[in-house]
């Protein structure tokens, strides 16, 4: 495999594009100095290359399975995850008083794609856990979190989240999992979850479940929810996992990709566990972890797009065929069709980082700073990170397969493994099409402040750059101005379906003119005619044009959706 | 499984919108009344749905392998493959003089696409005999043709393609098996070819290869490549199979879908061939079996997007789950974003499907009236048809996916195999890359007559319904008066890497506005505010538009491709 980490990038992006310096000039992330920051990239990016990647092939060939009531990981995942924890990567962005390195968001969104890339299915190990600290850190008890966050910080053990039941998906709030008071100061937690990522294995002592559930008489909808933490293992008063809850896995699913993560089918029967957060107040607490988690896997999405594309490169550079190979003993990279699709990857792929590092950057300075702008702008941006990000990692794993022709189809080459393995990630933590709801809904609840305000940025940024950047900075103006009429439009609809039917095409018009924007940035902030600057050109003029068709798409409303009769659809 | 054939949209194209009324009223083709056009389509359809679709998940969880030296395939391949020769589908557009039905290839275009959505693995095996029968018709002496075309049509034998080696796949010229005469009219040929569909298998009594080779001291590249005909069994007297040739199967490819239908490397040791066409004239006489196929290989993706688009729909007609299931037992097909996603993939589907029976009904004017207007029609439309088609095949069995959310991910649902199955159309009989290369340099050398005049049908059907549908003949008008703007300018270009830089993009262009064209053609032709008029307000109002994307990118040229050097590439 030829994995090879985007450090470069990454420390670009942050120090020059993205804005880290004003999350370091903050009291809270005051050490993640830029000495510190390189330093996390290089040694995060020397263990993706060294450590993780190498195991990513065998997860797949050898999927996670169950052998005799125990779950079994493939050849090198025990070791590589265990390099993951003891090198202390599931705790970067952890409070300091509870073990964990304090880090911004940012870095830990770099460390995070670039895991992702070098191994999708481990990598949701530290992810899951990741979010599950979040949540503790905000929601639960002191006794709770000094019984369980050091060992999760520590990654000795991870964590899951449970909300999907089989009648139970994208609607949450008709789970039926019950949780009856014990009387000690637990509950008895009976049902069952699906789709529970890493719900047990053999990388981990214990596993830590974040379940939503009812209490009897509770109300109907989300708002009848409540948060508990459930252990596969009771911690003893040593703290180490003690004895055996009831809980167990049921089976594991079958799926097109990404087999080296078990997906598990949770049966609780009258498991202990504990509320984290207020009665009721589970989706709330919840959300820690989603929002989280959404940034999460927008950046999932980048890693495998970035994957796919060096894996392509270092095909296209090698493969030996047609014209340009008989006359020069070039190879393919040198065709114009390869170099448009190998060009496109490294644009999108660019691009998409950007946005999700912005993203990790407004939630950094809303930590920091307690500013409901801030706030605003990372609430904004989340939805478009987590859809944006895995749309392109989806597109650029596909062309990954072209560029390799025959031999794409093949699995030996794993190239197809990226386009199993990321397909997922449209789907888990909110479809991209709840993503989409979100941004036009909840999203815009504000009457569109946090969008105007993007916008105003965006505008008076290629405003100001057109004296050294004419035809980039008309392009992005263009297409920023499009944005906010379709955003006007958005704003306008009372009828929430005349929004919802144009929501995907206009969140990824939004995708596509952040990061025409962000390529920009990227272009004033580079040396004079450098590479950074060319890719922006390409991007810019190539494939930003495409907002417009999201933006027809975006605001032709609600009746010519619904204008066919199931019988017609059917017809 | 949900599979459902299209067979009224068919009847609905053929008879109304692509013009299969012309080919009728040709000599050759006047036996294909409306009601053997119907009945036709009436029994492949019912073939289809009872017979053929019902075998498809055997095919993908039980892949074709090798046993002892025999390949076996899945549960029912035999039987359904059996139903698929003895209804002589196989020869449906043979010519009468040689056993076949002497239909036109719309028909059998038609009959393709439905077999392809209901079974693709197995649809492999009719097709590439389709092909091949082509080829011989066309190609190979009268003695070959009595000995095999009667048992390649009645399907008792199956035809491959033989072009592929490691060293030489889109570049053909490059390939290294050897044809020596043995100087009694047969020629021993030795050599490894790779990627041969249905290189054997338990479904038919005999295999015939039709193999590229290069005769001793024949010149470099395409011109001193012959082609041969090699069995898998030497024919006897009496027409059966008789001896084993000298040939094998080594291995069977592990790929990414298509699990029923074996990929063989094969290996010619020898192998006893006869020569079909001229010495050197190897690639002329392939490409007859490769246009043929790579119109075959365009509607495999309509039919495998139209299969996905029914199997989404069933399910989200059956999900509940949300709001409007809460508020009144909807279920997920009531949600704006599942309908945008299903409006998609009806709509598209039935564009690519209407662009590959325009390709076909060019074909078959072709060759009724030996019109070069009509060949340059059939061979402009050659490589949309199977480009478009293939790109949509794999966008709208992706979006199957997407409706069934989390259960789309897992294997039992069959979504996923779609998405597996199709993603090698876009690869095989030339890539989609190759396919837009064929279009903006071949295909263009007329000076770009042939596009040009298709423009003027386009412009002057849109500027004649102005009336009826002001808006959406508006829209096309402006894409197709776009699209020639961008042709003038490929036209324009003296370097073919200039053209080569936009050749795909300016190929996804071509099929969106193709795609309205017919759209447009299609609410023409139906009761007014019909059902077929909505679906088509719908594309030409949300997918359409997608086109001015395409178009921007297609016509930036070569530079800003190749700005990056390698080493900026890996950086």
């Amino acid at each position: 495999m030829s994995y090879r980490a985007p450090v470069d990038d990454h420390a670009f992006l942050l120090e020059h594009v993205v804005g880290l310096e004003q999350v370091r000039a903050t009291a809270m992330f005051e050490d993640a100095t830029p000495d510190l920051t390189q330093a996390i990239l290089l040694e995060a990016g020397k263990m993706c290359e060294e450590v993780i990647a190498p195991v990513n092939r065998a997860g797949d060939l050898d999927p996670t399975h169950l052998e005799n009531g125990v779950i079994r990981t493939a050849e090198g995942y025990i070791e590589a995850y265990t390099a993951i924890a003891e090198g202390g990567w599931v705790g970067m962005n952890a409070r300091p008083e509870n073990g964990g390195m304090g880090l911004p968001i940012a870095l830990t969104t770099s460390v995070n794609e670039m895991m992702s890339g070098a191994c999708l299915a481990l990598q949701l190990v530290p992810m899951m856990s990741q979010g599950q600290i979040e949540a503790l850190e905000h929601h639960a008890s002191d006794d709770l979190k000094a019984r369980f966050l050091p060992k999760l910080i520590s990654g000795e053990w991870n964590g899951t989240m449970n909300l999907t039941e089989p009648q139970a998906g994208s609607d949450v709030g008709a789970l039926t999992t019950k949780a009856e008071d014990n009387g000690d100061g637990t509950y008895a937690i009976t049902g069952q979850k699906i789709y529970i990522s890493w719900g047990d294995s053999d990388v981990v002592q214990n596993v830590c479940h974040l379940v939503l559930a009812r209490m009897p008489g509770a109300p109907a909808g989300t708002k009848g929810i409540s948060l508990f933490l459930v252990p596969k293992r009771i911690p003893d008063d040593a703290g180490n996992p003690g004895v055996a809850n009831s809980l167990n896995v049921v089976s594991l699913e079958h799926k097109m990709g990404l087999h080296g993560s078990p997906t598990c089918v949770m049966q609780y029967s009258g498991a202990t566990g504990w509320l984290v957060g207020p009665e009721g107040g589970g989706m709330a607490a919840m959300f820690t972890m989603m929002n989280n988690a959404r940034l999460g896997v927008g950046a999932q999405g980048v890693g495998i797009a970035h994957a796919a594309y060096t894996h392509a490169l270092a095909y296209a550079v090698d493969r030996k065929q047609g014209r340009v190979a008989r006359q020069g003993g070039g190879t393919i990279v040198d065709h114009a069709d390869v170099r448009r699709m190998l060009m496109s990857m490294k644009a999108d792929s660019y691009a998409a980082r950007a946005i999700a590092l912005s993203c990790a950057i407004a939630i950094d300075m809303a930590a920091a700073t307690d500013d409901a702008t801030w706030a605003a702008r990372a609430a904004f941006l989340t939805p478009i990170a987590k859809a944006f990000g895995t749309e392109i990692g989806q597109s650029v794993a596909n062309t990954g397969i072209q560029v390799h022709g025959g031999m794409g189809f093949i699995e030996e080459t794993g190239a197809a493994q990226f386009v199993r393995d990321v397909r997922v990630t449209a789907i888990y933590e909110g479809t991209n099409g709840i993503q989409a709801m979100d941004l036009v809904g909840r999203k815009l609840m504000d009457g569109g402040d946090a969008a105007f305000a993007l916008l105003e940025e965006i505008e008076k940024q290629a405003e100001a750059s057109r004296g050294r950047f004419p035809n980039m900075a008309g392009a992005v103006w263009d297409a920023a101005e499009s944005l906010r009429e379709a955003t006007e439009w958005m704003v306008g609809q009372s009828d929430i379906d005349e929004r919802f039917a144009g929501a995907f095409p206009y969140l990824m018009a939004w995708g596509r003119v952040l990061g025409g924007h962000l390529q920009l940035t990227t272009a004033l902030a580079d040396t004079p005619g450098g590479a950074r600057e060319r890719l922006a050109r390409f991007y810019i003029k190539r494939l930003l044009p495409e907002y417009a068709g999201h933006l027809t798409h975006a605001t032709e409303g609600a009746k010519g959706l619904f204008d066919m009769s199931i019988e017609e659809l059917q017809a």
